[in-house]
Parts: structure tokens; sequence; C-alpha cells
């Protein structure tokens, strides 16, 4: 039996999604290959849509869990059944049944992230692990949001990929990419088929330096054109970005 | 030199404000003084505006600090001395220097409390520690915030006070209790001349269960002249609860 779930996790106490061999660390497939164990009383196969960094958030992560216990869990009992088992900060909320060859990583169209700064004179105590925040000054949405249109299209995005990367094919198709301020709060908003490793966190490192007056929001395109990552912005920290959302075929 | 100063802090983390005799139990109060001996290097003596219970929140406390320290810091400096010195789940906003006399107990005219719930079918995994999660209906917010009223006014709150507390007297005066729905939130705010314990968490669980339907609110003021706790409701979760504002005079 293999189920397909949705789930979403405060990222702050993983380091990240995947488990990596060698190391104790906690992550999201670990916790989940935990629990299946004691719901379904054996080992389950857990795989993941996409790895995401050590505190990075996700609010609708897809996953698939493999079981050949003799115990099944209809779908729509298996959220609860699960989340009794799991810890606070990841909860199932969506589960459905499907084939024994269906791989998570071959549906993925498309992802969604969002990255979230909090743009106040003081840090909030409230917030510190789910925002970055900044307070050198009031972000300007509009010159950011300029620059980001910039990187919509297909690019070959080298420039936007943390050094040390092994991946060969650097060309990603961006749907969108939007600045917008809602209170005290800039939200940046990527969609696109694919991401390369900490692709997200320099595209919004860039756009702070747009606000910055360090880039202006036509040299966005040099910069994609150069392949060159020390052209690029700086790499914001994990703990304001979100994973909203993956497009499955 | 003492200090009035406005901080943020995220109760998860801490029992309380205020040092427990012979605890070594974490609190706002004694990572204070810690920060402000590390600041002033000497020994400072931190007051709170009133205690808060392991696990609530605030958004603007006010506290102050006395130092006998040779070091003077301007007070548009010190929320940024502090808040180097403070871990990231506590922030000073805002100090001003008062006299040597001044004593913030006496100074706090009222309190306004704010509870919120997450009234969606799963938990959150963004917001377990931050929000009281009810998954069981949709909470009728006419209903509780007709139930509301009864509370407002000059009234001896005995029955929302947690048994075994030693206050002595009682009488309590509401200034307003709202129940609004923002969007799949629901949330409470209370404003009174003070608070007893737990009251406000009590006046929640109550509340909760008007919408159950195993309280009409009509019967809010019974309860209320019965003095007897266990005709109130239950009492729900800290992780809800923030204290968020302080009237001083």
């Amino acid at each position: 039996m293999k189920y397909l779930i949705r789930l979403s996790y405060l990222g702050t106490g993983f380091s990240g999604f995947q488990v990596q061999k060698g190391s104790n660390a906690r992550t999201v497939q670990q916790v989940l290959c935990d629990a299946s164990f004691q719901l379904f009383g054996c080992d389950c196969l857990v795989s993941g849509c996409s790895r995401t960094d050590s505190g990075v958030h996700a609010l609708d992560y897809a996953a698939t869990i493999q079981t050949n216990s003799l115990t099944e869990i209809p779908a729509d009992k298996l959220p609860y059944a699960l989340n009794s088992k799991l810890p606070d900060d990841i909860v199932v909320h969506f589960a459905k049944i499907v084939s024994d060859d269906y791989s998570i990583r071959k549906q993925v169209e498309g992802k969604e992230y969002e990255y979230v700064i909090l743009n106040t004179k003081f840090p909030s105590a409230l917030s510190f692990d789910r925002t970055l925040h900044y307070g050198a000054r009031k972000l300007n949405e509009n010159l950011m949001n300029q620059a980001a249109q910039n990187m919509v299209g297909k690019h070959d995005f080298m420039a936007f990929m943390a050094s040390g990367s092994q991946v060969e094919d650097t060309v990603r198709t961006i749907e969108y990419c939007k600045v917008t301020r809602v209170g005290d709060k800039i939200k940046i908003n990527v969609r696109a088929d694919g991401f390369l490793y900490n692709m997200v966190r320099i595209i919004v490192g860039t756009l702070i330096e747009v606000s910055e007056g360090k880039i202006s929001p036509d040299e966005v395109l040099d910069i994609i054109n150069s392949k060159d990552r020390s052209k690029a912005g700086r790499t914001v920290p994990p703990n304001g970005l979100y994973l909203k959302e993956v497009i499955l075929k």
C-alpha cells in the first residue's frame, strides 16, 4: 500500500527533510519514518518531493509512505492516525492511496516558495524563527518588485546557486516573482518549474541589495547572464523561507 | 539609575516572568537580570509589571531595571544595547529613565490580554505554540461574543480564578470582552483593571463551552454570581494567550 500525503512542518527544529547518512540530525523524513513504524508496525519507505534546507518551513509538502503492513488504514483516517504519532511541528492534512509505481519526484511540475521579511525597527520576539528581520531602513518594495520581473522566464540561474552545488543543468523557468508589502511585512513569492540549491535565498538577498541601492533593477539580467555567483546578492537565512505549494501532475 | 523598559517575549521557552526561588527554571526576569549584568557590569534589580504564567506570550510588557553602575547608557540606546545581550525570544523596544522611587507595580492601571484560537480541521505545524487549535467544529463567534458581554463590568470573578489562589479581593472591572473572527482565527480580547490567576484562560474556556452549547450566554451572570469555580468552563492552555498591552498611569 502506498499513500500520497500532504503535510506542513515548522523547519526550526529540523535539519531539513532528508535523512543524512551517518548523521543523527533530526529530519522530517526520519520523524515520518518513526511515526509510520509506530502506526503500521513495520518499516515503511518515506519519499519526499524535494529536499528542503535546515530551518526552512513547509506549508503543503508532498511525500509518499509505502508500507507492507497488513494493517490497512483508510486514506481519510490516515492524517489523524499519523498526527497522533507525530510531534507538534509536523502536521499531515491530506492522504490518498496511489499505485505502487507512483514516484513522487517524477510528479512534481513546479513549486512556489514564499520568503517573509519583517521590516520593523526592532525584531519581533514572536516571529524570530519565522521571518527575516530587516531593521536598517524601510525596504522599497516597488523597486524590489521591478527587479524581480527581470528574474521571470527561462534562464540559466547558475549565478543564483550556492557554490559547490553539483547540479549540471542550471536552467530553470520562473513563472512569477512578486514582491508585495503587507503592513510591516515584505513577502516575496517565487514560482518555478524547479529551484537550484539556495536559489530563492540568493534571489531575496539580491532584491534586498536592489532596495539598498547596491544593485539596480536592470542589472539583474546582467547578473543572470554572468553565471557568476559573486555578482548576485548575499544568501539570506532560512528562517524566513516557506515551501508554500508543490504542484503535482 | 532606573529605566522603564517595554519588551515582547515568546512565552514558549519561559517558566513565566518571575524568578521562582529555589528553582532553576528559565524566567524572563532571570534572563533580563543576566543581560543587565553583562551590560552594566553589576547586579541590577529587575521588576515586572505583573506575573505571567509559563508559556504565556507578551507583546508590550513593562518592567524596570535599576542599576548602580557608573556606566550610563542613554535611554534611546538601551534597547539596542540590551537586545545585543538578550536571546531572540526577548526583544526590548522602548526605554526611558524614571525616578528611583518609581514603582512599576503601582503604575499599572489596566491590562489587555488577547487569546487566539485556530479554528481549522487540522492543527498548524507553524503555530502550535502560538495558538490553541480547536478542530472539533466551527466555533460560533457571535454566540461567544454575546456571552462575553455578560462578563463586562465590575464583578466578583471568584468563579473565574484558579482554585488554590490566595488573593483576597476578587472583584475586578472588565472594560471590554470581545470575540471576533479573522479568517480561520477566533480572537478574544479582554481589557480590565486587573486579572485573577488564570482568569482569561477560564473566561475563554467558558466561551468555548458556550459555543458548544454546554453553557448559554445568559448563564454567564449566574456563574459569576455563584462564585463557584466548578460552574465556569475549563482552563484553556497558555500557548494561545498574549499580554497585549499594559496601561501605565
